[in-house]
Parts: C-alpha cells; structure tokens; sequence
C-alpha cells in the first residue's frame, strides 16, 4: 500500500518555476487520498491565473511515476488560493493591483478592463476600481453609463456602496456617481477624498484581486492610495513611443521612492504596431519598436507582454464590450498571456 | 489726380470676411500713399497667420480697380498687428492660447508644437509653455533635453527666467527644472505655484501668441491658470474615440463654467486614420470616423481640423524635430491650415 509519506517524497522533488520551492514546502499539496489503484491530492496553486499551470501538473505525475508506481491512477485537483503580497490588507481584498501610466491614452483603461477580464475568466474574484477621476472610462466600457451603485448595509452594520456586478466583475467608477457631460474640476483634497470613498466605503466583499484604473502621471491620488492602502504591486503601461517611455520611466520611479514602495509588476507596450486587415504580415511600428521591452530590460523589471494596436480593441472599449470577452479575436490571447503573467509576478511576491 | 478719400471709400466695400466688417471701419487701411501712375497702401490684418489673406488682397485689388481706376498699379502691403482678447492682458503677452484635453495621450503636445511652430511660420511672435506638469514632453519634442534656461534681470528691475529660444520660438517648460528620469508626485498647490513662476516669473517679452500646453483632464493646473491669466481661448485636442470624446465633452464643459469662462476656439481631430504607404488611398479609421467633427456640430464650436495618424509625426516628436519643420511631410500642412483657423478664431473673438 502506497503511504502518504511517499506521495510527499515524490512530490518534493517538484518545483514551484516561480517560486523557486518545491511544492511540499510551500504547502501546496493537500487532501491526499490513498485507494487500492488509485491516489487523489490537490495542488493548490497560489493563483487561477498560473500560467505554469499544465507544466506543473505534468511535473507532478512524472514523480509520482519515477518514484511511486508508474501504474498507479493519479487524480490531481488544480486548484488555487490567492495569496496576498502584504498581510496588512484591505478587508477581504487579497491583492490590490495598480494598472499605471506616466502619459494618458496610452490605453492604460483597455488594459485594466481586460486584464481584470482576464483573471476572472481564469477563476479569480476580480474587482476593477476606476480611480481615474479626471477621466473615468469604466462606464462607456463597461456599457454602464448612466448606471448609479445601491448602497447596502455590510457586515459592519454601515452603509456601503455596493460594486456593480457585470461580466464576472465587481465595479465601481468615480463616473457612477457624477454627470457624464459635466467635468470634475476638483482641486487635490477632493480627489483624494473621493477616491478614499471608493476603496473604504464600498463592499467589495471577498476579492483575491482589485485592479485599479489609476489616473495617468504622479499627482495626489498615487500619493494617497499608495500611502493609504497596502498594495500588491503596479502594472506600468506605456507605447512605444519615446515620450510616453519618458513619462513611464518617471512613473516607476515616483512607486520606487522612499514613503511609496510598490513594487513594479512589469511593463505592458500597448500600441506595439498596427497590421491592416489587407495587409496580414505588415506590421507598422507607427509608434517606434521594443520601446518597452527596452525599458523593462534597461530597468530590470517583468515585461509583461505587448499589445498590438487593432480596431477592434478600440471599438470593443466604445462598445461596452471589452475584446477580452470577443473569443474569437486574436487579440483577447494577448490579454489573457498578460494576466498570467501579473498573476505569477504577485505569487512571486507574495511568496518571496 | 487721385484722392485718399476714394481709395478710402473704394476699400470700404471690402469686407473682413472673419470680422464681418468693412476694411475701412476695421482700421486695417494705413499709411496710403498717391503718385502720379501707382497707388500704394498697408492692409493691417489682426493676425499674421490669416487663411483669408490672399482673398483679401484680391478683394482690394478689385475694389480699386471698380471704383477707381481700373488701369492705375497698386502696390498693397499685407501686413498685421495681433489684436489681443482680454485688455487685462499679462505684460507683453497679446494672447494667451491654451491646447487642451480632457483626456491625455490624444496629441495634446504634438499640436501644441507644431501650432506654435506654424504661427511663428507665418511671422508672428510665439511662445511655448509646456505646463503639464506631470508629463512634461517639450524638452524630447525640441531636442532640449538637459537644457538648462539662464536668468536674466528683466526690464522692471527683477530676476526673470530667460526662455530658451529654437526653431524661431521661444520656449519654457516645467521639464528644464526637473530631472527627466525622477518624478514629480507634486500635490496640487506645489504644482500651481510652479506653473505661476513660468507665467510671472519669466522674461517672455512681446509675444503675439503664448501657447500653452495644458496637462490633460481638469484639475487645479487648469482652475488656476484660467482665474490668474487673461486667457483668449482653448483648442481642445481629441481622438475620434468615443472615450476620449467623452472627456474632450468635460473639458469643454470645464472651460465654460462659471468663474472660468474661457472660450473654445474649436476642436482639433488628431489620429484621425492612418494610411500605410503601400496602401495610399486607404484610410484605415482605426479609433472611429469623424468623432470631432460630430462633436464640433453638436457643441456649435468650430472644427478646425484632422491630422492623420502618421509615424512621421510620433517619429519627428520624439526625434527633436516637429514635423512642422519638415515642408517636404504632407502632415505639415495639416497644422498650417489649423494654426490658421485657430489665429482667425482668436482675431474674431478680439474684435467682436
């Protein structure tokens, strides 16, 4: 009869890729089950989103072969627990992601939207939280404008506003709450007030991640939400193009400073090149080429993924119909590498 | 012999087709002088950049010859003096102008540059302030990274900032006093202060035109500088995307609140399609079609007009070198035309 003890042997030889430990010592493996020809064991992964997914499953039957029984019928449950990067954390809300830009338009809304798609599609609890109170996106592509959040009593027993719940997601934008056609010209405090509102006073209930639409450059809400709340890490996005790295280089190192300490997750190129529907193998390095890729080599940090700059992403985001949810187009692939890629830096962090 | 008081009387049926009034009554004929076989006289325009100049011209040539003396030879010089909007006006400076956004990465910067770089194209005397404070791009666009600008003690007797003059413009940005790769996570009220030095504290001198490179949204850099500064009016910059449409409408609406009121000179389409060179008669309308001409009709504010999105213009920015410069790039004439409704939009708010 095979014992517990051998299954744990056999699988200590398996290593986390991301982690750098095997899965014994980061208490991945649970619920084993032994029967006459049969054993049954979860691997609880530390996201839904692990891209290392199917490579470590395989890792785990091989082992159990070379040093178990190669016969034997193994049942393996893939399943995860989100960890958080700071134990300090926002009731219920086990990572909190910044989706960030030095310059605006560089597309930094499209690639919150989809990524926390992305995620939830993989089987995460994902809140989107749109902090970009200058210019709230969410609602248009979300097909939400015009929306207004109920409030509800939470478990504390105050009054909380409750996350709209559309395609997966939980969300909330600064945009529910003010007249689509009437700017906010709000000087800082106001902002930030605002702001502070959305993250505390919501019921975001149980979320393993909260990815947050912030607003581009370095004003007063990454001062406060950085400061405010502890945060898992920022997703800086930039284009190729030699301004917008300039702004995304300031950008990282306004997280990098003493007081704010975020880690950068990586670099998203959005815009990489255009490929006209006539044309397949063109591609038109419109904005410039491998900026971003240069700037998260020169750096040291992730590069999380590139973008390529399609009509259809733009008309998904006006549509209220963000590409990620469109299966058929090829650029929703892009996204969801992207997302598990966020996915395993946060592991990493959070296990480091 | 001819009279003063028939050319006088000639030139008073020819109207400024901007102004709506007659060249006469605009006091825009001067110095006249008779001699036996030639006439000879200034037209004095309100701005140096009139699309209608050569229509004028032949408007006087015709009038002459109609009510005069169809054989006598006329030597007309067009010539112009910047009328400005506010009388109040910041010492020196005839009109302020700024290029706004409601939301950023539209191209803001790019038609800042180049609309400053056609007026000063034209002969009039213009100057550049990048205020976006968070993402200051002139430094990159002008080749001027690094650049350092002197002091110099002005004509009151105080210590100025000297604008750093290239390309026929004199420039200032927040970028020369801040290092390129640190960021500015300035609250609000450090931000304004340091805005208020490039207006006040810098030796502009006489300027026709100081166009101001707004950062996008609507925050306190904008409350600010349209309470402190006699402001002639904004161009609002947009892509045809409807999220940023949506934020091009706040903006807008920000600028006529109440306590701001500064006028829209009208709206600038950027990104407009983009055409691949082995593809020349496509257009490829890549974020949507038309969006700022829609939103120019439906706001009864004035469309300037579209640039194509073009790598030339992303390349000529981050190379130092507005494409403006390069009279051989088709796209320059896209932003002659504009800074030319934009200079006929300000001449008829100043003389209305």
């Amino acid at each position: 009869m095979i014992t517990k003890e051998q299954i744990l042997h056999a699988l200590s030889h398996v290593e986390d890729p991301d982690l750098k430990k095997d899965l014994v010592t980061l208490h991945m493996i649970q619920h084993i089950e032994i029967f006459p020809n049969k054993i049954k064991f979860d691997v609880v992964l530390t996201t839904p989103a692990c891209p290392m997914k199917a490579h470590i499953e395989h890792a785990c039957r091989n082992a159990i072969a070379l040093f178990v029984d190669k016969n034997i019928e193994v049942e393996i449950n893939m399943t995860s627990k989100v960890t958080s990067v700071d134990s300090n954390q926002l009731s219920g809300i086990r990572n909190i992601i910044l989706v960030s830009s030095g310059k605006g338009g560089v597309g930094k809304s499209t690639v919150a939207a989809n990524l926390a798609l992305a995620l939830a599609d993989k089987g995460a609890k994902t809140g989107l939280l749109d902090a970009d109170i200058y210019g709230p996106s969410l609602p248009i592509m979300f097909g939400l404008e015009g929306a207004k959040p109920q409030s509800t009593v939470a478990a504390d027993g105050k009054t909380k506003i409750l996350p709209i719940e559309k395609f997966g997601l939980k969300l909330l934008s600064i945009g529910f709450f003010t007249d689509p056609n009437q700017p906010i010209p709000w000087r800082g405090p106001m902002a930030t007030s605002a702001i502070k509102q959305l993250f505390n006073d919501s019921d975001w209930g149980e979320l393993d991640y909260l990815i947050v639409d912030m607003p581009p450059g370095t004003g007063d809400i990454h001062i406060t939400v950085s400061q405010s709340y502890p945060i898992s890490g920022a997703v800086i996005v930039t284009t190729p193009q030699h301004v917008a790295l300039a702004d995304a280089i300031k950008g990282m190192a306004m997280y990098q400073m003493e007081g704010i300490n975020v880690p950068i997750l990586g670099i998203v190129e959005n815009m990489s090149y255009f490929t006209p529907a006539e044309l397949p193998d063109n591609k038109y390095y419109i904005f410039g080429k491998d900026g971003g890729k240069h700037l998260a080599e020169k750096n040291n940090v992730p590069f999380l993924g590139e973008i390529p700059l399609v009509k259809s992403v733009a008309d998904a985001g006006d549509n209220g119909f963000p590409i990620l949810l469109d299966a058929d187009d090829a650029v929703a692939q892009y996204f969801l590498d992207i997302a598990g890629r966020v996915a395993q830096e946060v592991s990493i962090l959070a296990n480091r």
